[in-house]
């Protein structure tokens, strides 16, 4: 990227009506047939629940209105998810209504690696995603480099549930003599922890690993389109719905607004997360990607 | 990329049933519900229709399989697209069979950008899909950096149809002036021409523009999946099908293929174009995109 | 690149120390025992000499203190950019002060490529550097593709001089079949023209080369080391010197500022070209390139 | 990268004498004044001394040629790895003639970072080229996020010697807080390690970083012109030599070779490291990157 423009040199012929105020999130679930929600800092963060969210969900649920969840969190399967929003108070939030890039790295090997063993980077718990396809699921700590024929793909789901220090290296070893496809469920480059701070998350080290190996690596995260298609077509099949009568709710523009803006969602930008509001007009003009609201929180 | 391992030292561990033997392209046509067909380099290239392919169009309207063309050629209609099918003598390939990346930079204009004038670059039959919007479209040379405060997008069509030393800069200095979403519809790097030359596709000068102006592009062009889904979609309203019971067909492994396979569809790749037969061992381990047949080309 | 932080939310142990306050120029021409300034931005703009320029030359001259323009520009020869220093009323930057990329991409030919035709990209001037080095230099327009055997290095000089709509499809049909090296002069992304617009340089036209062509190509200009390498030999010629005795002005973070750093200079960013003053703390926060100075102007 | 090209399909218009056949490195001692060489691959591997080698160091003695070693590595001091020499059976290999990206690292941190602590990752012996720039060192481990108002630069020396579950996240918080210089001396992506196999190095992990930080970091390690300029200084306060008298030998195209060529200097590839044999005409057309010379092995 060449660009030295501060985006406070831009947009001289800016429109009044483009610039953003906060739009009260009730107004926006009365208007859409259906919400699509990203998970954390829009549901939920390190400390726990959103203050209000519970309100949001209950809102749809008397109101009838579909919503799912898309994650790119692989780490665990839906079940287990559901279960972690049941701890934090909201039941409602039950499996069926979870759309994780987990479970689109599962489609891919059910289409596509219909035998064999697939290795892993990843929660033990993620290896869910594997073995709900019905292959053998192999953490790359016991895989053995020189018998390593049956392993006909890679899975890197998450940045827990293994040693750096040396599964790293031995990814990198098994991919320069096994051809086979590699995945990346969650293609997030970080994620925010307690205080401040952010942790490398998969989907950096993958890019990483890709650029070593020099091989094309397949993506399911967001903002890639299959993501959303996924929770598209799941909603289609109980009601007719256009694009556009949906709203994507996330708190990262690259990801989930860019995603959802190019799918052909509505998007709204809240502030409860990735986005601190003294950031919202500098991102958005650096980066080009402009969500269709800014909220500053998804409670009601 | 940092790899430095040339492809023939890998796969040490390749099981002979890994390598490629040339499959008959009519075999296939028996196995699928459908076919997906890229176009130049499978159907067509500069010199005319691939020797063949009329036998191979033939033989689907005669087992009444659908078919489609998925294309990144965004330079036309898709009404203009059938007729140079016809004038190659293909009148069968009509336009309810094609898909370019045109159509779904129209459906996101559509979509997402509802009012103003929208700027282009490309050539003027490609401003078909932005007036198919009803926008009006505007090519660069036409607009005025001092009163563009109607332009609300810009799309990037084709390669043609604009002239190089001053509307590339002139694209530059608008995004400069607003901030508006730029697609790319047809992302391809270079396209043949004639004797074994290339020539600078839209989608290299598209990457230029966007590390220039350092703004996030949308792009929809393979192996992005939207052109895959648009087809699928039309597929799925016409008969039920599965991911897998349909084939790709394309001659380019990072487009046609990665896009194909990443969708979870099967796919053929066909040495007609882009991929030489003596370079196909190679590259399908360099890039580590594995076709699930190559063929050596798409006539039966 | 990943970075979703404005920089705002960055540095929140900044030291007060760190926070630049503007210098003025005068004071640093006392410090150092040599000054090297960039052109553009520095010296002059679209406009001319920037203000105050010649008080700053005169002031260097008269305490008989070396100084350099250290320049990417490689459009025309040293001599000729001397012309046009004095025809703006700097007859004192003789040619003996100018250190181009031009003249790093010429040493490169007289030790590496000592026969044969050189093809280039740029204006006719620019061709000097390839004559100066006692080769045949070729525009791409005049070459035979058919007919290339004799072409033994390929130079992009400017952005100016040649056909876009032409010849870099040329280039990369020739690259396509000669493996030759690929300099790049001029590094520059984009180059600043009248009343806040920019056009594209060679140097943002060259990566999309490379990344077509899939070969690595050669860079001299800033921030690569041995341009400043140039002008340090030129100066211990003369005087002993050490390198944090120099002064490198340049008005671009990510070419003067960098580069001299990284070399071991002491850097002044100005504030008379690419860096506007509304601009200056965001892009130092952002890029992370931190200049000794920040003054409004060169002019004393 | 776009390209697609196998590189069997390329210079069709290659003349006979632009084919490599094997030089013997003797022949080559004769030629030049000085020998650069680069270290793993080319002096020793994983398993001890290249076989002959000795009688190369034994013959440049003996002819009183100068040479000099030149590593990316920075994981220890030049006086460690001259003892590392010893050990090999090469006492003659002085710490006088090694130059590593460690050295470039000190210098910088001596022009530019001349107060305060410097952070780093690496191991606890290469921390000796920030102490020797008297300046304190901190292991990344032992900073304390909220008390880092002290730490004026970040070094990234070595692979080994930190805990990559940890210290790469705590690496990122740091930069979050601190707007310092991030300075990268080993540039290497990955290394040999024993059968094989490779080990990410210290330069993939930089590149990582830097995208996820969004900042530039300052590289040193080859292909860099300052390793191969601080070199080259230390011979010209020996004896007068321009740089086509000097031959640099190394293992690796994209560090060696390149540097080596782009600075001036005449190369030889030798096949004892990370270019086997029967690799090197295809990574010389694919990578476009050409040495003077291709030698089996340096022994003479």
């Amino acid at each position: 990227m060449y660009s030295t423009d501060a985006p406070a040199t831009q947009d001289r012929q800016q429109r009044p009506e483009d610039r953003f105020s906060m739009t009260p999130f009730a107004t926006l679930i009365e208007q859409y047939k259906a919400i699509f929600f990203d998970a954390y800092g829009v549901l939920k963060n390190a400390h726990g629940l959103i203050p209000g969210i519970d309100g949001t969900i209950d809102a749809l649920i008397a109101a009838d209105k579909p919503f799912y969840v898309l994650t790119n969190d692989a780490s665990r399967s839906p079940d287990q998810l559901a279960d972690s929003y049941a701890r934090l108070g909201l039941p409602t939030i039950t499996a069926d209504r979870i759309v994780s890039s987990g479970m689109l790295a599962r489609e891919y090997l059910q289409l596509k690696v219909n035998h064999g063993t697939v290795a892993y980077l990843g929660t033990d718990t993620s290896a869910h995603y594997i073995e709900n396809a019905d292959l053998h699921a192999l953490p790359i700590r016991a895989v053995n480099l020189d018998d390593a024929a049956d392993i006909t793909a890679l899975v890197l789901l998450d940045d827990e549930g293994f040693d750096w220090n040396t599964d790293l290296n031995k990814t990198i070893n098994l991919l320069r003599r096994r051809n086979i496809p590699v995945i990346v469920a969650n293609t997030d480059a970080t994620y925010p922890v307690r205080g401040q701070q952010v942790a490398v998350a998969i989907g950096a080290v993958a890019d990483m690993l890709e650029r070593i190996v020099g091989k094309q690596f397949i993506r399911f995260g967001k903002p890639d389109a299959q993501l959303f298609m996924f929770a598209y077509d799941l909603l289609r099949e109980k009601m007719p719905i256009s694009k556009n009568e949906i709203l994507m709710v996330g708190d990262t523009l690259k990801s989930d607004i860019l995603g959802g803006n190019k799918f052909g969602f509505d998007t709204a930008l809240v502030l409860t997360g990735n986005t601190p509001v003294e950031d919202v007009d500098l991102r958005i003009k650096a980066t080009g990607i402009i969500p269709t609201y800014v909220c500053e929180s998804a409670a009601v």
